[in-house]
């Protein structure tokens, strides 16, 4: 069998945690499977990266500080490839040019292309454990790329489909998916199996666990995932399509406080605004979430939208040097709350019970957006883990289905 | 013109060091010359790496060793460009591989083989200023490799010789080559300028501005190099062919006290003695300096060499199971001070006006290995400061000529 196994920063963040895993990879290999490695950096050593950076140049080029990223993955998989060669394993440590892992052009944000699998196979075949760097891509310049957040899984999930993997191992903090954030729902529950349209959704709305663009490329090439923790050896939770869906109609409930909203009021009533509107936006590489347009006073509409909190001054500059209207305005003090769960596609109801969940709390609803497995509602940050624990209890989520 | 500069880790190991550095190659470039950097890693930043290593295994692979050291040098360059970036002037960082530095297969020891000039031509036609890592290779398996000790200033001097460059100046934190330590020697003077082989003999003789492998790669190439201070700009010394003699017979003293002496007593007096020996020694890299034959007792030879102190005790155990003999006896208490100048090839007074130094200051002489331009001697550790002030005064090497 080859498996491709990814850690996270905190589960190679210090030496005992590196033999750790070392040992996890070891079994695997010992078992007579090959054994693909990919390491994020070590604990929060990108942080310590950025802080070098910021030190010198507080708006240092992208293409620098990609430059500069690339080291942390680079000593995780030295460092990892020493643990395991001490251990009596051989294995063998892999940067982006040595795999190659083509990527786009964009620094800070690149997307995988294509991954040459010449070097990987062949260290494979003289039974060497190969340990690869996470994160980071080589663009067509010749330069180092990252791939912005969650770039491990999508490097993991990525390597699983260039080498027709058997399995794809997220290991990670958590145990696994759960029907909420433990940390802030008491009885959230882990989850079994999801589908992979569950878990994109629950990674776009900021569950964490992995990142969406991971989740993306697993189902587009049929990776089957298993997240698990690295500090224990609970059964994780399966990612694949049509797992089974317990029955339930709701799998989880997410939150995401990284999120503005940006509300135009009196833009023109004419055909073409939301186009000029969603397009200098887009030119800019602001992504949107949800969008409300309403109409406004005397020939005027007024359009709502939702975004990163990190772009929200910037679609306010895009807006104010693009568009006419009469006034704006952002809030950062807003946070997504949402349901997941492919059971709601044949069921009406489910809305109306988690705004039914809402209104029991008190809490005002200032958004809506929904998708075929999700609904979505905006609502002032501060009543976050308030409407998440009322919503995970009106559907009985920490209760076995 | 074209400039290639590099500068130590010291002259990097913090943030004002960085932008001192940076401002530095901005003035050349301001001047309308092409400026290429070569950078070490920043201050001790190579030491903790192994230190990092070696916690984690005390004997790692040398392959990994490489592919964690390089990482140092990835963060200087990075950081510098932000850094000149910060100063307003477009600046790129380029790795071993982005180069592409090739060199030969020995980690940690790897020769430069090949520089392709391309990318680097191609970022200063768009009038960037590039800055390099030093110290590192690129091998025939795609793999990282360093270049050992002196590694960054061959870097440069191969940069030098691959792009044509019209000056190489190596930045270190002494004014420039001098006619002995000045830590050990109080009117010590520094040079104007030294000949390709007498800067040889002096960093061969652990001198400790330029590494001999650096002032070699110079003189095969004629690339003419300046030594100088990063934190000061006072005038360097000059190393190149047939640099003006100023009328010395002696340019200066040098001692390396990393030297062991090896006397093995009462070896058969029979051909092939040496060869077995020595070859032996070389088979395990066991590199020789100084080497005495001598007739012993009863149809036997002694035969007594110097080597690094590092590699003594192995040198002995070598040896040990090459070769039949009485005694071996190995002394780590004695330094080599030698005399370097292109002057003394035409006199033979020389090396008896050395001699007569040590003679009034009762400094006994063990050994004595010539060459065109060199005399060294092998005398008693402790003895060192003594000889080379007696020596330097001699010679009367603090006063202008």
């Amino acid at each position: 069998m080859l498996i491709v196994k990814k850690f996270g920063g905190t589960s190679v963040a210090n030496k005992e945690r590196i033999f750790n895993v070392a040992k996890r990879c070891i079994e695997d290999y010992n078992k007579g499977n090959d054994v693909v490695v990919v390491l994020s950096a070590m604990g929060k050593y990108t942080d310590e990266l950025i802080d070098m950076a910021k030190d010198i140049n507080e708006n240092p080029p992208k293409r620098e500080m990609d430059m500069l990223f690339t080291i942390g993955e680079q000593m995780s998989v030295a460092l990892m490839a020493m643990a395991m060669n001490k251990l009596g394993v051989p294995a063998i440590s892999l940067n982006a040019f040595q795999v190659a892992m083509h990527s786009t052009s964009v620094y800070g944000n690149a997307k995988i292309k294509r991954i040459d699998c010449e070097r990987i196979r062949h260290e494979l075949q003289n039974r060497k454990i190969v340990i690869i760097t996470g994160f980071q891509g080589v663009n067509k310049y010749d330069d180092y790329t990252t791939l912005g957040r969650g770039g491990s899984d999508t490097t993991a999930v990525a390597l699983a489909a260039a080498l027709h993997a058997d399995a794809c191992e997220i290991y990670t903090d958590v145990d696994g998916v759960y029907t909420a954030d433990p940390r802030k729902v008491k009885n959230a529950r882990k989850l079994d199996m999801v589908t992979y349209d569950e878990m994109l959704e629950l990674a776009t709305l900021g569950a964490g666990v992995l990142h969406n663009r991971s989740v993306e490329l697993a189902k587009k090439y049929g990776v089957q995932l298993v997240v698990r923790s690295s500090l224990n050896t609970n059964e994780g939770t399966i990612v694949k399509e049509g797992a089974k869906m317990e029955k339930m109609l709701v799998s989880g409930v997410a939150a995401d406080v990284d999120t503005a909203r940006v509300a135009i009021i009196g833009l023109k009533d004419e055909p073409g605004v939301a186009f000029k509107l969603f397009n200098a936006l887009a030119k800019n590489n602001i992504n949107i979430d949800m969008i409300l347009q309403s109409i406004g006073r005397q020939g005027t509409k007024d359009i709502t939208f939702t975004c990163n909190i990190a772009d929200a001054d910037e679609a306010e500059k895009v807006i104010s040097d693009t568009m006419e209207f009469q006034s704006i305005d952002v809030d950062k003090n807003v946070a997504k709350v949402s349901i997941v769960g492919a059971g709601m596609q044949t069921n009406a109801g489910v809305a109306a019970k988690m705004f039914e969940a809402l209104y029991d709390e008190n809490i005002n609803i200032r958004m809506i957006s929904t998708s075929e497995i999700r609904v979505s509602v905006l609502i002032n940050q501060k009543n976050t883990e308030r409407a998440m624990n009322a919503i995970h209890d009106k559907f009985a989520l920490g209760e076995e289905k």
